[in-house]
């Protein structure tokens, strides 16, 4: 399969490409890092993304964008970000994308565990995660020519536990790599419409 | 209680209304009708709104709008409309009406059934829904001064099937009466981050 990454430079996107570079070509892409430049939260960038890669089987997105704030801090415009970025970035790749996709190929997109396990100052991370996994679920059942969209929802990762560990007390990180395999489920697998959670 | 009723004339908004008239002060509010107007998706509007009511125990909405379209035809903007009205109006009820709600108030909000059960037509409801979910479970753990907030969830309304029938094909619809008891619940019982589902 010809599989794009976008994130493929950061904490889970590189576990991704390990994982999936044994058995397929990997296009990585990053908003600065990569083969491959993208700005999710920009339409035409992600139409610029997909006309300068060509038709493709599998997108996976590793990225995407939040505001982490206490709640008390916050005003609509902290909530932009993730709208704009990780929610719409995500939601804009499945709408521009299934222009380039090929016949039964997959979206997977990245949500994470605070919409079933908030914490102090994810109130947006929150929103939009659970936002994600319900557009995958109903976007699934409309999708044409045997296409496929999926969202990973990973816990905290070990990897990320240096910067993440004040926010994340209590919670039992997990290895990036096992991270990856969930993307290789979706990928490889022929579920549409899930949220796998993984830790 | 002097409750806030965004929405008071509407299928929701007017059984509520009934339901809370019996024990409690409820000033309805509408985008057109109503003692008091406000456009949720402006938030100069909402502020306005809190300015003219004054302090407040609860507020309930029971508004909301959301672009339904086949996912085929739908681009970033059609799901602007979910993200700007039905989605941060509300969040913005918190956001805002924190400064004016009274200690140990309550925000109750309405989502809907489409995430949990997703129809044709329904991508930016339930993406909406999802998000508005996740908010409340988040937002309620990080809410001073004994301050709660809750979604009620109903399935399609019996009074909405003469419109809604064709897009809600096989659900068995619940009468008004019945979704308004869950806002109740919400208003005058003590718990805080639920989603209340109705049918
Ligand atoms: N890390 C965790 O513990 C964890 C847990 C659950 C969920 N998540 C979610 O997983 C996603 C990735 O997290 P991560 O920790 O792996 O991120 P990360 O290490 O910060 O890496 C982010 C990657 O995404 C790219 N990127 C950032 N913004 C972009 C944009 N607007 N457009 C295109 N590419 C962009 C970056 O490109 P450059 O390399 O060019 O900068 C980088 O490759 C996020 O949505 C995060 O919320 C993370
Ligand atoms: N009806 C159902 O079967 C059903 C089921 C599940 C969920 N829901 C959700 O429940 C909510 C209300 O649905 P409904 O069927 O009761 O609606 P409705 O009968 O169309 O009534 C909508 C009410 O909200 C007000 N309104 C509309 N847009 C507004 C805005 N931007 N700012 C402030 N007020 C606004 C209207 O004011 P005016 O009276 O002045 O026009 C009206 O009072 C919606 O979010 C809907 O998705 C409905």
């Amino acid at each position: 399969m010809k599989i794009l990454l976008i994130g493929a430079n950061g904490t889970i996107g590189s576990a991704v490409a390990t994982e999936l570079e044994q058995r397929h070509e990997v296009l990585r892409i990053g908003r600065s890092s990569g083969d491959y430049q993208v700005d999710i939260s920009d339409s035409t960038s992600i139409r610029r993304l997909f006309e300068q890669t060509g038709r493709f089987d599998a997108l996976v997105c590793a990225a995407g964008n939040v505001t982490f704030a206490p709640l008390e801090e916050m005003n609509a415009e902290h909530f932009a970000l993730g709208l704009n970025d990780k929610l719409m970035g995500q939601v804009n790749l499945l709408l521009i994308g299934r222009e380039f996709i090929n016949d039964g190929g997959s979206f997977t997109f990245t949500s994470g565990i605070l919409n079933r396990d908030p914490i102090r100052s994810g109130a947006s991370a929150a929103l939009v995660n659970g936002a994600l996994d319900a557009f995958v679920k109903a976007a699934a059942i409309e999708l044409p020519r045997g296409l496929r969209v999926n969202a990973i929802s990973p816990t905290v990762l070990v990897e990320a536990m240096s910067a993440y560990a004040p926010y994340f007390r209590g919670f039992k990180p997990v290895p990036a790599v096992d991270v990856a395999l969930a993307y290789a489920k979706s990928v490889e697998g022929l579920q549409s419409g899930q949220t796998y959670q993984v830790g």
